[in-house]
């Protein structure tokens, strides 16, 4: 294993994986074409697939979108982390242009990782990832922000006092890093969207059954999503 | 220590605990009022006071509402716990009504739990657990329903398959026991709804700021929630 910042070098890798954060993934593609060999296969780590496959693609037809969903808060090559990516999720985006080997040689490349390997559409990836990652972020920040709108300083001190591990958990995303929020918004925009007017006609739902006090259909929806949420909670987890 | 269904035992009792659930506190209350003896204070468990202290109060002036926030869900003198109220947040809801000598009673027991005790007024512990706990569970279940209700079974399929730690907590108090839920819906209506309708005003202006890629505006509401949500951790959580 060697490691340089010598640009060159580039020319004898079979695979390249780059690393950048989401709004410069194609821009680095662009930068490397002229230094590759025709047969070197490009991929990324972006957590956002549809419009970056789509340039980057473009650009070099031995491209392959990739999102790995494993690592942790922290940054930087002291954060790395033996088996990180074992049992853990790793999709592959490829296209109808994406060669056969070009898949082939992700492919091998996550098993030895011991990821779990799943391939799909760019575009249902984001949708998948909208509805699963980016979505809980706005409901969950939307909490916070809610919360912290009493206009009654006495309820709101008592509030925070109370406060215990529901609200702990359903805060935890949006109180998380802003610069992860707004990039999913700005690079997902649209399917991110899509779950929220979603989001949002069945938070309406709720809340008409409340006020108009349909007990009824507010047990039923209650009892579907306490036999739903198991489907979406895999054994890694 | 003495346990017995025999109801004229009340007679000689200081103090009166009624843990039934919510619907049931007043009935008991009234059931109980021609037993007991002029000085005994009765209180209660329920997690809604405004409603239940004020018909309460009305059948037995010695009566002060109580929420201690501890517990597990399983219930039961088998599930019963050493020091399991020990540094939980006891509220005690006192009227202006309240004697002085109910609210002294109360408080010497309480602190006898270990407990955190705090005092305040029924609707304001209302409207405080409203938002801090019965508004996430609306808003952990509306999550749960509009993921479900992805039309594409790929996409579907593929958001169980990616969901992880994100999805599991913000999902969690919606996938809860029904009943509960329904019971909050049911007994704290006014409080919860107005802490709906502000959650839905906070969270169109999420999808305002990215319908209109307000992305300056998105960065300072996530960079306050980041910074506001600490003050609803408290250390024992």
């Amino acid at each position: 294993v060697e490691a340089s910042e010598e640009l060159g070098l580039l020319q004898s890798a079979k695979v390249i994986f780059i690393c950048t954060p989401i709004g410069l993934i194609v821009p680095t593609v662009a930068n490397l074409v002229p230094l590759l060999s025709p047969a070197t296969v490009l991929t990324d780590v972006g957590s956002v697939k549809g419009p970056i496959v789509e340039a980057a693609s473009e650009l070099w037809p031995n491209f392959i979108g990739g999102h790995p969903m494993a690592g942790t808060a922290e940054s930087g090559i002291a954060a790395a982390q033996f088996k990180l990516f074992a049992h853990r999720p790793y999709v592959l985006t490829p296209t109808v242009n994406t060669s056969v080997d070009t898949i082939e040689t992700l492919r091998s490349l996550v098993h030895s990782l011991d990821a779990n390997l799943y391939h799909c559409d760019p575009m249902q990836h984001d949708q998948a990832v909208a509805w699963i990652s980016h979505l809980p972020v706005m409901v969950s920040a939307s909490l916070i922000t809610a919360c912290t709108a009493e206009a009654d300083p006495a309820i709101l001190t008592l509030a925070q006092q109370l406060a215990s591990s529901g609200f702990r958990d359903t805060s935890r995303v949006g109180g998380g890093n802003p610069e992860l929020g707004l990039m999913m918004a700005q690079h997902n925009q649209s399917a991110l969207l899509r779950s929220l007017y979603t989001y949002r006609d069945q938070l309406n739902t709720f809340i008409q059954c409340i006020e108009q006090e349909n007990w009824y259909d507010l047990e039923a929806y209650l009892k579907h999503t306490q036999g739903d949420r198991p489907y979406f909670l895999n054994s890694e987890f």
